[in-house]
């Protein structure tokens, strides 16, 4: 139990992304934490959009990264007909890949610090060809 | 930081869905949104079921919930040698695709309105063959 | 609205897995929104790895938790060509079904306990194919 007041504190990161591959950014959460001034509480990071998302993955070898991405282009291949095909063929399987990962990840914060295993990292994942600018707001509660 | 007491709001939103399709309630989240009064704040949603989902997807064509709902079908057929098929044999599926995607998501409010980006709506996926009624709890927090 | 200040609870659940299953653990997450005195508010669970991850899932016949394990392991085969192999044949489809699952999750509290569907269960999914300790942030805010 705290008898100090809870504060909800927000932030948008904006993130470059490249063609169709993972990009971490993990430190401009903690960033966000730390200017929060939050040491116990939830750390919570959506994605305002449908054809990129969010993964908590393994923050060591690069390769993990390609073979995720190899294996999320062959599972959802772009040669497929899709009724939605107006912007690309690239484009539905944005959308389905989306999907099958994350829009929203919550972590909590422990002793000012986001309380990840030492083995993750938070990245935003590109699904479309070409690099885009994407917007992650995140909400920080706690005391 | 903010000096005024933060809220817990809770409602709870019951659809009635049609078999296997995707059916947007954007708007009743928003009204729940208004109700609590929250200005600054975090709204999870979640799902209490095993056999629907919840994604936030592009809220524009509505082709693209035909195309997500076909590459399902399709990843997940329902002719498989499951064990668990005493219900039918789109009860497995269902609970598959439920794995596959959400039964909770999380949405920032930012000035008393969810932070969703222009082209994300929140949508209750039923993976059932027939129509469900299926409940969501709605959690606000914030000032 | 409420006027008494809300807390901010966390506690950490440490599980023994057994290789590639899924592992109920609702009653430890409902043993901690009990240890909170949370009558009204919101429980997250955070998993602390990039090889395991959180599914929450039908409680009743076992079947459903067979027939799961077994999609899965036939949609991220082991036998394929992933670049990182050097943990082991499991280390990389353990990674990819991590992604395709939940390293977070939210559910609401109402009454002091955690607002579940009558058929849902919390488990903890260990994808690699020998048994790991496994550790949950639980998080729980409310008043």
């Amino acid at each position: 139990m705290t008898t100090t007041t809870p504060t909800h504190y927000q932030t948008t990161i904006r993130l470059r992304t490249e063609g169709k591959s993972l990009g971490r950014f993990t430190n401009q959460v903690q960033e966000a934490v730390k200017e929060s001034g939050v040491q116990t509480g939830l750390c919570s990071i959506f994605l305002r959009h449908t054809s990129a998302s969010l993964v908590i993955q393994e923050n060591a070898d690069p390769d993990v990264l390609k073979d995720m991405e190899n294996f999320f282009s062959q599972l959802v291949p772009e040669g497929r007909d899709y009724r939605h095909s107006t912007e690309g063929p690239d484009d539905m399987p944005a959308h389905i890949r989306t999907a099958l990962t994350h829009t929203s990840e919550q972590i909590p914060i422990m002793n000012g610090r986001l309380a990840l295993g030492t083995w993750q990292g938070i990245y935003v994942w590109e699904h479309r060809q070409r690099s885009h600018t994407r917007e992650i707001v995140v909400h920080i509660t706690g005391h």
